[in-house]
Order: C-alpha cells, then structure tokens, then sequence
C-alpha cells in the first residue's frame, strides 16, 4: 500500500452554511470525516493548503499548490479543488510535476449538504491515483481526463473530453 | 469511454428499514439512485441479478452471478455484494471469467441509512474496473485486492490482504 | 381533527443549492416532502402563496399574506416564513387577524441541506396551532411567543422573549 | 418557560444500525442531538431510564416510568419510547399520574437511519407538553390522543383514534 497525500484547497467539496448570515462559508476541511465515512483504511495524509473559492484562486496560490506537489514525499497525490478553475490549475502541475501521479476532484454539491457527490468523487479520484500511471488528471463525474484534455461544461455542471491542442 | 456493466446482487448497500416490522430488507437496488447522486456519467448498464443478503448465497446463485459475467458484452463489471462471502464470490470467478475486469464492491452501512459507506466505494469500484488489467478484485475501504488475496476481517470490519497461498 | 392550512411564502425552509452557479435560490416549497416524511396524518392543505427570501417581503407581500389568512376557511393557520422578518410579518398579522390561530414558524438552515432544524420546527408549529387560543404566534426554538412579545436575536441566530410595549 | 422532563426509554427512536453484524441495536440515546439539531431553546432535562425495544418492556419495567414521572420535579414530561407498546404504558401511566402534562413519543424509522419522522414527532411532543391540560397523552402522525383513546394500526403504522371505552 502506498502512502498518499490529500492536498485540500476548498471548493464546494468543503462548503458550509452560516445560518446567521445565510450565506456560504469556509471553516475546516471535512476530508478526514468523509474518509472515515468511506471506511478507507488507505495510508492517507490529509494537508490542508487554502480553504478557497476556486474562482479566488491567484497564480501565488497554484505556485503553492505546485510546490506542495513537487516537495512531498509521496508520489501519488490527491487535490481537492473548486470545480471552476480546476482545468487551469491542473494546466498549472500539468507539465509542471513529473514522476507522480496527481488526481484533482471536486464536487458539485457541498459535502454538508447530504446530497454530495464529493463521497463518489473521493473514491473514484483515491482509486485512479493508486492504479494511473505519473502524470496530473482530473476526476470528475466517475471519469479521469488527462489534465491537457478536460474541460467543465458550465451550462451542464459536467466535465467532458476537450481535444487537446497540437502544439 | 469504454461501457461499464454493473451487476447488482444485494447485500448491505440495498437493505431498507421496514418500518411496520423494524426489519431490514430487500427491495430494488439503489445503484441507479446513487449514480445519479454521484453525477456519474460513465456508459453504465445496471442490471439487477438477485436482491439478497450474502449469507443467503448459495452455489447457484454464484453460478448465476459467474455466468452473467461471461456472457456480458461489457469486458468491464461491478459487482455490488453482501460483504459477509464476497470473498467467496470472487474466489468462483477469479479463476473462470478471462479477458475481462471485474471488481466486486459492497457497503458496511446501508445507503438509505445516510451515513453510508456505498457511495465512497462504488466510486472507487468505477474507478478500478477502468484502469486494471483483466482479472477479478475486490474494492473496500479504499483499496483494491486480487481475489485470491483479500480476506474480510469480521471483528474490525474491515478488508485485509491475505497471504496467497501457493499450489 | 380540525383542518389546517399552511401558507408557505419561502424563506431558509425552502432555499436549495443551484450546483451551477454555488448559489442558494427558491424553487418549489418542500413542505409537502416534509410532511410525508414526518408521518404526518393531520388534514392540512398546503398553499404556496410566494416563494422569497424574507428579507425581500414588501408591505404587498404582507398583505397578501393577511388576506390569505382572513379568507382561508380554516380557523387553524401556519405559516412558513423566513427567520429575519418573521417578527414584521407577526406583527401586520397579530392586530388584524380574528377568530383564528396563527402560528408563524421558519427555519435556519435549509431543509435540502439535511441538518434542518426544519422537521423539528414544523412539528411545532403544527402542535401549537391545534392548541392555542386564537392569535397570532411565532415558534422557533421549541417555544411559541405571541405576536408582539418576540425578536429574532441576529447575532445568536436564535427567537427571544421581547418585552411587550404598554400602549 | 416551564421546565421539561424528557424521559428517553429506547425505541426506534434510539436504534442504530451495527456494521459488524447487520444488526439494530441500542446504544446511547440520540434526544441530546435532535434537541440541538432543532435548536430547542427550551429548559429540557433528558433522562435516559432505559434503552429498550418497547416489546421487551416489562411491568417492572414501566413500574419505573412511573415511578420517574411522579418523582419528577417538573410538571411537563416528554417520554421518547417504542410504538408498539406506547399505549400500554400510556395505559399504565394515565390513571396514576396527577397534576402533570405526560406526553408519550416515538418514531416510526430511527434517527440515525436520515428520513426519520423522529425529529417532527418530538416537536410535537414538546408543543404539546408545554400547551396541554394536565393528562397523560400520545403523540404522534402531528397528532395528539388522550391516553385511553388511541391506538397503533399495525399494518398502516399510523396511531389512530381508539373509541373510549364506558365504565
């Protein structure tokens, strides 16, 4: 069994509800609850990086995310991540980290909520990161697209084959 | 994208609560249920072999389950089962479906309960029939074992590697 | 088992998450779902009469509210109703509203969000309105205040004895 | 703001889903949540007498209940309890305790399982308890019955009106 790192950067994986204000916030990461829902028993170390909206992320924060990846001493990496702006930070690791396996997932629905697709999400993107080859990927809707070959269909909330671009 | 059969046997993953008898029992699968929840969008077929709990199993219905697997058009199967003999299961089809992956997955909590394990392993299941080479597997608590190398551990409830054992 | 109406205009109760845009908005009440999943074998009739954030009631909105209440033919009347404007409406209500029972009640977190404190507020609301006097209440909390003896306590999120005003 | 008792005695209310063996059972009751996750603001003491399936409730058994109600200090009392028995011991209970509010309560699915009625029921029991005259009575389906004049349908699982039986 490999040891695998969870990178947490936010997105609506890890939204909640602020019933003062009504509005949807940032605490903690609730990455550890979910694998412990899920019953895994993978070697799993969860670091949280940011806690952001992916709209809000700056090139500073994929410089971190970046880093994070090509100084940890795992070789197989998970990032969960807002579904917006996943593609451009996956086009960020993409030529940037070799020799590993990088697995970017999100969610549509906020864990918190009850009716996520972050559980599902979670374990599609733990099982491609053990069994795929080094590269970065984006798993998403029970299918992992490599990162030079995805894109988000905003209008349908779904991620889908983007023909890659010949250089 | 390659098509996915996913054949649905029961086990803890589709027990209800009646709530005239405080009983669990079978009714219909929930798989399509929770592939709608976990926004899949893989090319999957659901097809419903049997509704029971996996104590119950017997040799014919392994029979059944094995033939559904060799017949299907798909070379990439799921199997959700009762965890209590899905060794058993996969130990009759490991060594008789050839050219094709099949990975057998199953929950510790019923998914109409909430709290459920389902959803985190169906997504790893989808994942592992994807990436692994023919043959036949076993995914729970996050990982992935060949059939002639898990064992359940009933007092922990939780699968483990089992030493395979030589010829 | 005397008839119950309920006059649902929206609020906390019936927000859910638009998985496209990450924003809360309003589409049809979720009173009749929540009934069923209580159990609840009362004779209520259920009426959306608006479906907005109680911030967003205009003086129109309470109007219409009013002559529901004066026109429905039930002598019982609960209404769901966003938390941080209940009190205004109570109070166009309390002095204009006669021969009846109407119990004003609303939730602070979303119902489709699964932790609501909505099922529990329901059920009181229901109880209290099968009990008391004619008049107009507010419950939230457990607890049933008259009209013009309650405030929203913003920064605890929670309802409050206010000390009634002598004329 | 009165007092309540809530007198926690098992259920369904209160059972949970045991992984290892697919079995329900009782552990530690759920009252102390649902009471948070409604945020009640009322002045509750929760009691937990005992942890049963109300078929397994003896004489003894309700003795006790009894004997809780009459030496309790409040006059307003809750008590979350099985369904199939709920008007045996309201049966028990109504002749022999005087100049106190008893509501009876249960659940039809238990809490732990997400879609449970538990949560509307015992807001329910608790607007009932704090707005009711003296008298020992059951509160269910949004309903609440005189202890001498209900009863459990069985194979609807509804509680329904028992007519009263003349000295």
């Amino acid at each position: 069994m490999q040891p695998i790192r969870i990178l947490a950067t936010g997105g609506t994986f890890d939204k909640e509800y602020n019933e003062l204000t009504g509005e949807l916030f940032f605490k903690d990461t609730h990455i550890g609850d979910m694998l412990r829902l899920g019953r895994c028993h993978l070697e799993v170390e969860v670091e949280p990086v940011m806690m952001i909206d992916s709209l809000q992320m700056t090139d500073a924060d994929r410089d971190l995310i970046l880093r994070r990846c090509q100084e940890a001493s795992e070789t197989r990496i998970v990032i969960t991540h807002g579904t917006d702006t996943m593609e451009q930070t996956a086009a960020v690791l993409g030529p940037r980290v070799t020799g590993k396996t990088v697995v970017l997932t999100g969610a549509m629905v906020p864990y918190t909520f009850g009716s996520s697709d972050g559980m599902f999400n979670l374990g599609t993107a733990l099982a491609f990161v053990q069994t795929l080859a080094p590269g970065v990927y984006v798993a998403m809707n029970g299918r992992c697209f490599p990162w030079d070959g995805v894109r988000k269909n905003r209008r349908k909330g779904v991620f889908e084959t983007k023909p890659r671009q010949d250089a």
